[in-house]
Parts: structure tokens; sequence; C-alpha cells
């Protein structure tokens, strides 16, 4: 690929970011967007819908800038959570790498690649037409002494990143204690979920268990709420909350279309009364709805340390009775898959990795395409009608410089829903466990499509033979990776790049707003939050730090693309933070485990490759000494492991006791007792509620005039 | 290896058994070698040294054989302890998967086999030239449709196997739990090891603990004691010992012998009180040696509950603080390896790692020079100077026959010590778990050294690269595992015949034994009771049932001699258990989950092999519908971890809750909780006592005159 295709590239794609900017500043001061563009502002009443007109709305500004700039972190903190400060320190992470790597990659790396002359000279006078393969690693002749700048970079980057990870972990540690320690007493941090409760004959669940914690906890055991299977009659409440709209819907109508309607139907029926009497009985179905108990409970005590010893020991002599796990925060527990059993659970998971093999083969097939179209003369070869257009430089230059990675892109839009399917049927009890878990899916997905597909050509099976042949992967990585250094240099600007800004622009719910509008005639007006989906973004940004850090050395051409990236990333997701996504649970800080192993796994990626590229360029003494990086950086990787993960699976006792003892001498706790024995009720089972419109039911909607404009 | 050639092979090690029954009948009945045969016995007073002499001592006598014939299960449980118990069941486990192995082998495959033509038709007239390679599978032709019954016999063997797995491992838990609760107040369960203590400047040790313990767990902490480095004190109590019994044998001198020796150094010392004060002055010296705390301290309960819990939770907010450990039994604590850190105990374990590696890879040479003996011809390249004995027959079929398998097993004698040493410098703090330990290392190492290493020709490199190309790992398999049946079926006669009955003579033992009786003039005379050395010998019994496993449908021929092995192994181990061994502690059956996976892997191990052997058969169906069988293995191998390995690991909340229950109206338990403060103490740090010849300080003792004669 030519430095003119990049640059067109590198053009498109800046231009739709100014677009996209622009854009967004305009309509984001339209009180009608309010709730695709500060839904959060809204809802907490930071922001009145203003509805008069000035001239000052229509001109771009970049007002948002600082304040998202400004915000602290312990703004963040309070206001979005350690989740959210978690993934901005990522972002920023990743920001300090680049900042080193950049300096080292531009001012030192790119000059020694430059003046190499294995591939050809390069030629400063017409820099359009040089290959980008002039900037890489590749053009540094063979065995040149050069090369060990290159050998000291990798070393170099390799300690600081380490360095970092290290603080950066035990910062992320010790703000989870805080966390824990400065939080007000929360049901989950009292209560257990209890599994496979083995039933005697003639008893029921709720007998069996409070008879075995009475038993065995009589000091610590408060309460206990059966979870049921309610896929009934959550059915049935949802008929009632649609049919319950419905009828709101036609009494805010004027009375001449209800008349209409009823002529239409040429009965003689008060459609009022119909719906409210076909609501009152789908009311009562819902309440005699027989739900049927499933073998788990929600189990309460009365400190967080009984809690969390019951939670910790085997309690029954067969190891799959009566199995213990954290119970998620009230609000993320995820009701639908309470169902099944041991056995069942298991065997749903084991379908869910054969799933996830599939559809990471399947998936190869798009692969395979866009890598055609980097290929033009490949592309001729498939389609020969294309030849005569191909032949124009701009038409050329757009389809192997931007179509492959917007096609890429656009696939891998659809992952993250798949993945968190997949994670939902896994078996997990919680909102946030199957956020993390499909988190992890759609990085190893990525990783695995993008980068390992790419770079190595061929059919599956020629894929699956390298990796079944590991001695040889650092040769052939070698060999393949820095020829790929384009592709992803475009990768990095029209997937970052632009799907950074749309995310400002919100594109999706942009579109999904104006068709609601046009189309729907149900004013359905609760405006709804939306929280980050962190199994799209976390897998996005880590996977450009690992392009950044396999390329840091190859190909540092690649570090101020990305650079750039993260600086959009970092100022956006900021202002996103305050404007758009609420946090609806809190992890605190559980994501960053995986961010700490993929930047481990690009770490030894990079060496694997150092290895391969030393060798191919006969400097095997490099080669050899790069050996100690990778067992090194494992065996940080494992000392991390040792020193911070336990913090971020369960809490220690030594502060569960303090947080107990400062509870004993609260007066709130009883009132909070009394609350903790329902707060556990699935909400399938509570008196239906018809959410934030309950009580405007005899009058039209506050804002449906105004949402209607 | 012609039929012959193993058949020398089985009559030298026949007549080697035999010897060593008879010897071993007779000699048991001489009281001189009582503490060889009987030292159990002895010690616990059960037989008295008989000094009359009659002629029935001479005569060679089969009495020892009903007796441990007739032991029961219980008595067995309540005389050697539970780990004896599993040892017997894996000897009986493998004794009925090869009686059925054998039905199905030595009737069914057998016959189908010496039917084929595929090598040469099989000589019925002189079955002594024939090649045992006609019994084998090699023999069946290719895209024979008898091959089903091979496959069919895969299919039967593997559900047998797990079925009696799944049956044994649900009784060996069972029998642990009952173990547990028919158990008496045991030290080590109501206590914990606690390392990595931090401790703030100007407190000790000791404080860092009590203030812990006391503000965390005031209603269950009980006492503790701090670990203290006592190598030197050791080393000063170690020469007092020795002193002592020098001047023990002083005192049962003739006087005559004390004056000459007085004589000879011309001095007019007393010799008795010379050592006597040598003596005080150590045991002052050791008193005053200052022994420094180490950051680790055992740390009693009231509750064996309350100890559970300590355990389980992770206690500081700094994971690598408090670390908990369970408490071993106290006798089987190992005090020397207490000094290390966190890091110092992590870096000497990938050190063992490291060495463990570097043995295995050693350990090739023998195994190559082995090899070579096998095969006539390279060993004619090798030495030509041999060529002219090895011409003759009976030399030519003892050194393929027999000289390999003895060379291999001399060399493996000396496998299990090392890896006992490399565990006791991994840093685990109990005997039992550094067996344990080296038990899982012994077994590895003949796998690989053994089975791979004998069945893959070649250097090691040439191995390493099969290993990392595992797709081809079944053709290759299918190829070279029948090809070493014979050398298999000679190593199976030669170690595991001669060998148990060698156990049975205790050779070694006997041989050290004659040896002090001649030498020593310090009659040191108190009869060390041995305690059954489990990594040496549950590694060799699974190792023949790998074996087992793997030839079973390959080469059936071997089922007969292992199955005179294991009955062999079933009467004289349970002979041992009677008279020889004592256990010295007790795992509760930990050594059960070690032999199900090595189980599990022989049953992948023999479907590899079988993929592999029916494509090269030309029976691709075969070839594919195997592929289920590994899958569904390791399934079943996974649901037994989930449901029964928990139990191995640690006593449910249930069940300690009851025992502790019980505890509580006992009225000696007040007694114990007075002897748990001091049990824990390091015995360098016990006023030192002089054993069991304490008490007989001042008179010759009472036994040495019977034993010098």
């Amino acid at each position: 690929m030519l430095v003119s295709a990049i640059l067109t590239s590198v053009g498109i794609n800046s231009a739709l970011c100014v677009i996209f900017l622009v854009l967004y500043s305009i309509l984001k001061k339209q009180p009608s967007y309010y709730e695709v563009y500060i839904p959060r502002l809204l809802t907490e009443g930071n922001s009145k819908r203003r509805s008069r007109f000035n001239l000052e709305r229509l001109i771009p500004s970049t007002g948002w800038l600082p304040k998202a700039w400004k915000l602290s972190e312990e703004e963040m903190l309070s206001s979005s959570g350690l989740d959210a400060v978690v993934y901005m320190r990522t972002i920023t992470f990743c920001l300090k790498v680049f900042s080193f790597a950049g300096i080292i990659g531009i001012f030192i790396l790119l000059p020694v690649n430059c003046s190499g002359t294995e591939l050809h000279q390069i030629d400063f006078e017409d820099l359009y037409s040089n290959s980008l393969d002039v900037f890489t690693i590749s053009n540094v002749n063979r065995g040149s002494k050069w090369l060990w700048i290159h050998f000291s970079s990798v070393y170099a980057i390799t300690i600081f990143i380490c360095y970092l990870l290290y603080h950066e972990y035990k910062y992320i540690s010790s703000k989870r204690i805080a966390y824990f320690y400065s939080s007000k007493p929360q049901p989950h941090q009292f209560t257990i979920l209890v599994r496979n409760i083995p039933v005697s004959a003639g008893s029921s669940v709720s007998d069996s268990v409070q008879s075995f914690f009475t038993e065995y906890y009589p000091a610590t055991y408060l309460s206990h709420i059966v979870v049921r299977r309610t896929s009934k009659v959550q059915s049935l409440i949802n008929d009632a909350k649609q049919l319950y709209r419905r009828l709101l819907h036609l009494q805010s109508e004027p009375s001449e279309q209800k008349s209409k309607q009823v002529g239409l139907f040429e009965k003689n029926v008060d459609l009022l009364d119909h719906y409210g009497k076909r609501l009152e009985d789908l009311e009562q179905n819902a309440r005699l709805e027989q739900s049927e108990d499933t073998h788990a409970a929600f189990v309460s005590f009365k400190t967080r340390y009984g809690a969390s010893t019951v939670f910790h020991l085997q309690q029954s002599t067969n190891p799959t009775h009566w199995l213990t796990e954290e119970a998620p925060q009230p609000n993320d527990v995820f009701w639908p898959f309470f169902s099944s059993s041991f056995m069942g659970r298991w065997i749903s998971k084991l379908l869910v990795v054969v799933a996830c093999i599939l559809l990471t083969v399947v998936f190869l097939i798009p692969v395979v395409v866009v890598q055609g179209l980097t290929n033009l003369s490949q592309l001729e070869v498939w389609f020969p009608f294309l030849k005569s257009i191909l032949t124009i430089a701009f038409v050329s230059q757009i389809v192997t410089g931007y179509l492959p990675s917007l096609i890429l892109m656009l696939f891998l839009k659809i992952v993250p829903p798949i993945m968190e399917f997949l994670s939902s049927i896994q078996g997990y009890i919680s909102h946030s466990e199957i956020e993390r878990s499909a988190c992890n899916k759609v990085l190893w997905f990525t990783v695995w499509n993008i980068f390992f597909a790419t770079v190595f050509s061929g059919s599956v099976l020629n894929k699956l033979s390298i990796i079944l042949d590991p001695k040889n992967i650092p040769a052939k990585l070698a060999v393949v990776v820095p020829a790929q250094a384009s592709f992803f240099i475009a990768y990095v600007v029209t997937s970052g790049w632009t799907s950074t800004s749309s995310e400002l622009f919100r594109i999706i719910p942009l579109i999904c707003s104006l068709m609601t509008k046009c189309c729907a005639e149900s004013a359905d007006d609760e405006i709804e939050v939306p929280s980050i989906p962190y199994h799209r973004d976390i897998p996005r940004i880590l996977f450009f730090g690992l392009l950044g850090i396999a390329y840091f050395f190859l190909a540092p051409v690649i570090l101020p693309f990305l650079l750039v990236y993260f600086c959009l990333a970092y100022i956006i997701f900021r202002n996103q933070f305050i404007n758009v996504y609420a946090p609806k649970y809190e992890t605190a800080g559980k994501f960053w485990p995986i961010v700490h192993n993929l930047v481990i796994f690009s770490l030894v990626l990079m060496h694997a490759i150092a290895v391969g590229i030393f060798s191919l360029k006969k400097l095997s003494l490099a080669s050899t000494l790069v050996l100690p990086l990778p067992v090194l950086t494992l065996l940080f990787n494992e000392y991390c492991r040792k020193r911070f993960r336990p913090i971020f699976t369960a809490y220690p006792a030594e502060i569960l006791i303090k947080k107990d003892r400062e509870d004993q001498n609260d007066a709130t706790m009883s009132e909070f007792f009394d609350k903790l024995a329902t707060t556990y009720q699935d909400p399938a089972l509570m008196p239906i509620q018809y959410s934030a419109d309950c009580d405007s039911l005899n009058r039209p909607l506050l804002s449906s005039s105004e949402t209607s404009m």
C-alpha cells in the first residue's frame, strides 16, 4: 500500500470526524435531541428543556470540551462509579504508554528504518509514491548494527509498561478497597446466593433453607428469599404494561378519534372500559399464576463477615449441593436464568464454548474477503469486470485504503451483542458478570479474528496448522506481521477515529429517536439513561493497545495515529460519562484484570515477533537475548496475580470485620435489615408498577406535547 | 523380540521371585532379623523375641499368606489408616480392571490378532520362534472387519473403567468423611499456619499475631506459637544426642576396655566424667542459642469451624500478608523449611520446576542406551567387539530380554529420593505434602521417561518436536507403541515381579541391618518402624496400570503378566502393612485424586493410540468414531472433579460445626486445649529428650545382648 492510499483514508476519516463533531455541537443544543445527547443530565434534573429558540443554538461550539477536560477523578468516581474510573484509566494508561513509545518510535526508530536500503531507498522528493514498507523494520538491512536500537527499544518499552502496569494495579486495588470502606451498607454485601438446595420429600425449598441455616448459622442468619421461575408471570406483566400504555394513549387522544374507531369496529363499546377490564383480568392472572420454586435462594446475614464465611466455605458433604455465590446488587440480578440445575449450567457452559469457537471460525469468511480487497490484483482475478474501474487511482485508493477496514468494522459491530447473548445463556446470575464474560469473549474474538486472521492469510485449516506448530510461530509472525502494517494503520484510522467520533454523535440512538418520533403514535416518553457497554468498548481500546505494542518497533509510523485515537477517546468518553451514560451497577473495578492480562499478552506477542524478526534479519544474538524477556514478563504477571488478584475476587476479612463493627453503633441498621428481607424479591412477583408514569394515569403526560413538536 | 527371549526373562524372574519368597519365609522366623521383617509387630509388642532354636525355623512356610489374605478393610483402617486403605484399593482397582480386560483380551482379541496375516502367519508348531508381533494388533490385516472387535473393546473398557472410577471416588470420599467424623479431637483440626506476618517496627512477631487475632477473632482465638529458625539448635542437639549414645555405650562396656582406652590416650581422666561434662555443655549451649523468629506462626482456635473460616478467608488487604494454610499433624511438620519469605518460596518453586525438567532431560541418556540394547544390530554397531558373544543365543536373549529393563529399573531406583529432595526444598510445610508432591513428580517422570522416551526413539530434540506437533501424535503413537510391546512385557516381569518380591524380602534394609551388625560397635538398638514410601510405590503401580490400559487392545498378551504382578502386590503389601510399615501421618486419602487423574490420562492415551491405529489400518470410520471417547472421558473427569475433589481439599462446614457441637459437652476438651497450646512447639526447642532409651541411662540395654548373638 502506498502512502497516498493511507493519506486518502486519513483524509476521509478526518473529514468524517470533523462533520460528526460539528453536528454534535449543534444537535446537542436542540431540546428535541436532549434525550439522545444528554439523557443523564435530563433525568438528574440538571438540565431543563428550553423551548425558546435562539440563533446560538445553530452555531457549532466547543463549550463541551473544557467541561469534559476539567472533570476530576473524584467527581467521576462519585458520579459514575469505580468502573468508569477504571475505564478512563485504561485510556490514560494507553496514552502514557504510547506517548513514551511514540517518542522512541518517531524520533529514533523511524529514522533508522528510513535510512535502510533493504527494500528500496526512500524517495524524499515524492513522499506520496513511497510504499509504506520503507518506514518499517523490513527496510533495515540484514545483519545491520542498527537493529540493536530496535532491540533496546523492545527492552525499554517492556520495562516501562510493566512499571506502569504494577502501579496501575496497585492504585486500582487501593481504590477498590477504599470504595468498599466508604460504601454505605448495601444489600449484596450481606447476602449470598445459594444454589442446588437439596429438598427432602414433603418439605419445600424455603423450609430446607430455613432449617439448614438456623441449624448451622443461628448467630448470623437473617432471612432468605427463594428464587422462583417467573417467565410466565413476566410475560403476563409485559402484556399488562403494554395494555396500560394503550389505555393511557387512548385517554390522551382527542375524543373524535375514539368514536371513529368505535365506528370502525361497528360496536357500541366504550374502548376505555374494555381495555380497563382486560387490564384487570391480566393483573388477576399474573397474581394467580403459580410461579414454580427453583432450587436457589438469596440468603441474608446479619454481618458482612457472616455472609463472606458462608460464601467461602464448602457447606455440604456433597460438594454439588448448597453451592454458594456472592449475591449481585439487587438491580444487577439477571432473573431469567435461574432455572437450570448443576448439570444444566455445566452443559450450557460447554455449549457456549462450542458456539464461540464456531462463531470465530465462521467469522473468518468476511475477514478473508477483506484481505482480498487490500490485494488489488487478487480482486481483479475474482471480479474481472471491475478491472476498468479499479484502474482509476482514487477508486483503487479507496478500495485498498478505506473499504477493507470499513467492512470489518461493520461486521465487528454485531459481535458484542452476540457475545452478550452467549454469555447470558451461560448461567451467570448478574448483568455485570455477563458483561464481564462478554467483554472477555469479544476481546479474544477480536484478537484472533482481526489480528491473527489478518496476518496469517489462507484457509482456516492453514491458520490452525500454524497454531498447532508452536515453535515456528515467531518465524512466521516475523514474516507476516510487518507486511500488514499499512492495513492496521488504515484500521486504526477508520475503526478508531470514526467509531469514537460516532460514539459522540451517537448515530444509532439518533436514528432510533428520529424513527420513533416519525412513526410511533404512542408517546412512550420515559427517558432511558443508557449505561456504557463495557463489553463493546474495552475490547476496542485494548485491541488498539495490542496493535500499538505489537507494531511499536516494527512500524512506528502507526503510533501517531494511535495517539490521536486515544486523545479523541479520552475527551469524548469523559464527555459521555457526564452527559449520557449512568452506571446501572458497580463491579468496583473488576474489569481491570482483563486489561492487565491483555497488555501482558500483547507484550509476549511483541517478544515473539521480535525473536522472529531478529533471526530473520540474521542477528541471532539479539534473537537469543530477547528470550528472557517473555519469561520475565510472565513471571511479573504471576507476581501481580498473587499480589493483587485476590483483592478483585473477594474482600479480606480484616475489612469486613471493621465495617461490621462500624455498623454496630449505627441506629439505622435495623431499618436496613428490615428492608433487606425483601430486596431480592423478583420484580415480577412485586405488585405491578407502571414505572415512572404510574402516577400520571388520569392526565395527559406532561411532556408529550413537547416531544411531539 | 522372539517369544523365547520373553520366556527367558520370565524364567529368570520367576526363579528370583521364588527364591525371595522362600528366603523370606525362612529369615522372617529368625529372631535376629525381626527388626527387618516384623519391626511393626516388635514395637507394638505383639511379637516376642524367641531365642529358643528349633528346626521349624529353617523350613520355608506359607503361614504368612492366609494372615495377609484374611485382613479385612476395617482392620486395615484401624491399624494402618486411610492412606493404606486407599493404597490397597488402588491395587484392587487395577486387579478388577485387568481381570475384565484380561478376559476380553485373551479370549477375544488375542485369537483375532493371531488369525491375521499382515506380518506373517503364526507358526503353531514352534511357538518359541514366533515373533511377539504376531500376537499384537499389527498382525491384523488392513481394512479387516475384525478390527471392529478392537473398536468395541476400546469402548467397553473405557465405560467399565469410568464406572469403577466413579464408584471408587465416591467410596473413598465417603470413607474420608467418615474418618473425620469418627476422629477424636486432633491438634491440626484446630490449628492453622499463618505465614508472612507483617511486623511493625519495635514489636515482635508474637505481639503482632496476638494483637491481630485478639482484635479480629476474639471469640474463637485460643493461642499461638511463633515458628523459629532452629537449624543451629538442631545441630547442637544432634551433637548432644551422639555424645549421649557414646556415653551410654561406654557405660555398658566391660571396664577393662575403658581403662585400656585411657591408657591409650595416656591421660588419667575418667572418660565417663569427661563425656558427661561435654554433654552438659552442649545442652547449655543449645538452651542459650538465640533462635531467630520467622514470620510464621501456628495459631490455634477454640473450634474447628473457627480455624477453617480463618483458613478460607483472605485476611489482609495485602494478599501476600497473613497467608493461611491448614496446619499439618504435629508429627508431620517439616521444620527445616520455614525460613523463606513469600518471594523466596516462589522462586524456590520455580527453581524446582526447572530442576525437574533438567533431570528429565538428563535421564534420557540411560533410556537411550537401554533402547540400544533391545536392538541387537544397533548394539553391534556401537560395540563391535561384542559381536562374537552376542551370537550365542542365550546371551542375546538375556541382553535383549532381561538386561534393558534391569538397567532401567536400577536407574529408576534413584529417582524417588531425588524427587523427594526436590519437593522438600519447594516450600512444603509437612512431610505428607512433600511425599504427595514427590509422588506426582515421580509419576510424570516415569510416564515421560519410561513410556514416551522408550516408544519415541531418537534424540531429545526429536522427542520435543513430536510433542510440539500435536495433531500428528496419534499417527506416530500408532506406529511406535505396538512395536515396543515386547519391551514392556519384559519390563513388567522384571521391574514388577522382582521388585515386588524384593519388597517382601526387603533387600536394602536387610543389607543395612547386616552391615550394622558386623561393623558398628555402638549398639544403637532403637527399632525404627518404617513408613511406606508412597511416592515410590504409587507411581510404580500406576505406571503398570497405564501400560496395561495402553496395551490392552494392542497387545493383550501383556495382561496376564500384569495380573500376576497385581496379585503379588496385593498379597505382599497386605503382609507388609501388618508386619513392617506403620503410618507416620495421615492424609486421609489425599492420594486418590492422583490415582484418578493418571487413570484418566491412561484412557485418553489409549484413545489417541486407537485413533492412530485405526487410520493406519485403513478403517477411518472407526478412527472417527473413537474421537467422542476422549471428549466424554474428559467431561467425566471434569464432573468427578466438581463432584468429589472439594472433599479432598477441605472439610465442609456442616461436618465441622457438627463435630464442634459434639465436643461442647465433652469434659476432656479443656485438657485438650491446654495441651494444644504447646503441641506445635519445634522439637528442637523442647527440653532435650533422648528418645526411647531415655530411661535406660544407667543400665545396659535390655535387648543388646540378644541382638549381638
